[in-house]
């Protein structure tokens, strides 16, 4: 299994799923993170349970309440962080937390609109804009030049039902709300690639695949074990060419 | 300059812009519609002085309180619209309400990103459920079979902007929500036009250039004269081929 050669990484949304599966995998690599930040909107409880017994023996691991639509946890987080690294900087920010509903055209209300944009893109901006300052930290204190996850990235977990080009191909599943707010997070992350390319922070889009999660449910083609396997694999070879796109779990670009 | 060929059309965000002027060339135009529907969040007071100027020697126009971010005032206008064409359906509904703010990164907060959301991408959405009965209507009574302005369609006025693909081009201007949010009504126009092809209504994305408006400012390189007639000119030429698409005032195709 590949290694990201961060020192630090955080990843939202680490309760079940993807994430609970990155905060895994990441432990068991080869090199794993020094400082690895394992948020969850509900740490505490039934629903964090599974993450509490898998960092139990991990004392690199911190758990972290972050909850994506709540800007004041967000700065909470990032404060505890910033004092946890003591001066050190955030090579690689996980934007994983996101929400699904798979509503038809017509059953699209404001609500489900708004509430999937709030989670999908507007947590990841908010997460990212809280972390920016330990994220340029780290890739200013790196002397190397081009851009990669063990400098300093922000890597929005993103869907190909996000590409508008693709949609035709997976439109048994309208999921409305949800393609609209990963359509806009692909924007963000192209946005974001641009504004901070300066800074030394590589932005990229993953689609991990669809994955038999809570999210993607069981008729899915991977299990979360092979799409977060192939997700690292992907992140340790990310570089200056591929900022700003959109790829696959697989490494493959994805049309927008 | 090109008549669209259809009885009936209803514009939202009438009060100025391109609105406005869809309104102004629609009235002129060699096919003016039988009815044609005006809408505006504010059709009294000043901001709608120079709506209903234009109108007043125009029996065939009506002038409609609808604000799309308020589904009370979208259903009252659809259930106006309904009684008002007595039994036939509405050709032609334009979203073309919209705001817009150039903010950056940083400085885009949660507010800002959900209410360019709401009005941008909600508004259009929520507008399109309400016409929608009408819409069928109007395909429904057309006996030509391939999709057209003068049988039925949704127009939603997007942006270049919206375009992942052609951020770089503008990126002295970020407008992270304003991006972001067309970046979502692209995807919307793609799900409705999958959606809707078998109804028989044609779904396309427009963008307008870059307009001399309030919004545009005067340092932009189109008359909104020139704009509209370029908009007016490729409503006309719509057909099959076109549906899903994002195409500019001159009816080139633009990327994702």
């Amino acid at each position: 299994m590949a290694g990201l050669g961060a020192r630090s990484v955080l990843v939202t949304g680490t309760n079940r799923g993807i994430g609970l599966e990155l905060v895994r995998q990441l432990l068991s690599s080869p090199d794993p993170p020094q400082h690895l930040f394992a948020c969850s909107r509900q740490p505490d409880g039934e629903n964090g349970q599974e993450l509490r017994k898998l960092v139990s023996s991990h004392p690199n691991v911190t758990i972290l309440k972050l909850d994506v639509t709540n800007p004041t946890t967000i700065k909470e987080a990032a404060t505890y962080v910033e004092g946890h690294l003591k001066g050190s900087g955030l090579n690689v920010l996980i934007n994983n937390a996101a929400t699904f509903t798979d509503l038809s055209l017509e059953a699209s209300g404001p609500e489900d609109m708004c509430n999937e944009y709030k989670t999908n893109v507007v947590g990841p901006l908010v997460v990212s804009q809280a972390f920016l300052p330990l994220l340029k930290k780290a890739a200013k204190d790196r002397s190397q030049k081009g851009l990669s996850c063990s400098r300093a990235a922000i890597i929005n977990i993103s869907s190909s039902m996000g590409s508008v080009e693709l949609v035709s191909c997976s439109y048994m599943k309208p999921a409305v709300p949800y393609r609209c707010s990963k359509a806009a997070l692909n924007m963000l992350t192209m946005c974001q690639s641009l504004s901070y390319k300066e800074d030394g922070i590589l932005c990229s889009a993953v689609h991990p695949g669809w994955v038999k999660t809570d999210m993607g449910t069981q008729a899915a083609d991977l299990t979360v074990n092979e799409s977060v396997r192939g997700i690292l694999h992907v992140l340790s070879k990310l570089d200056d060419g591929h900022s700003g796109l959109l790829v696959n779990w697989k490494g493959e670009k994805l049309p927008w």
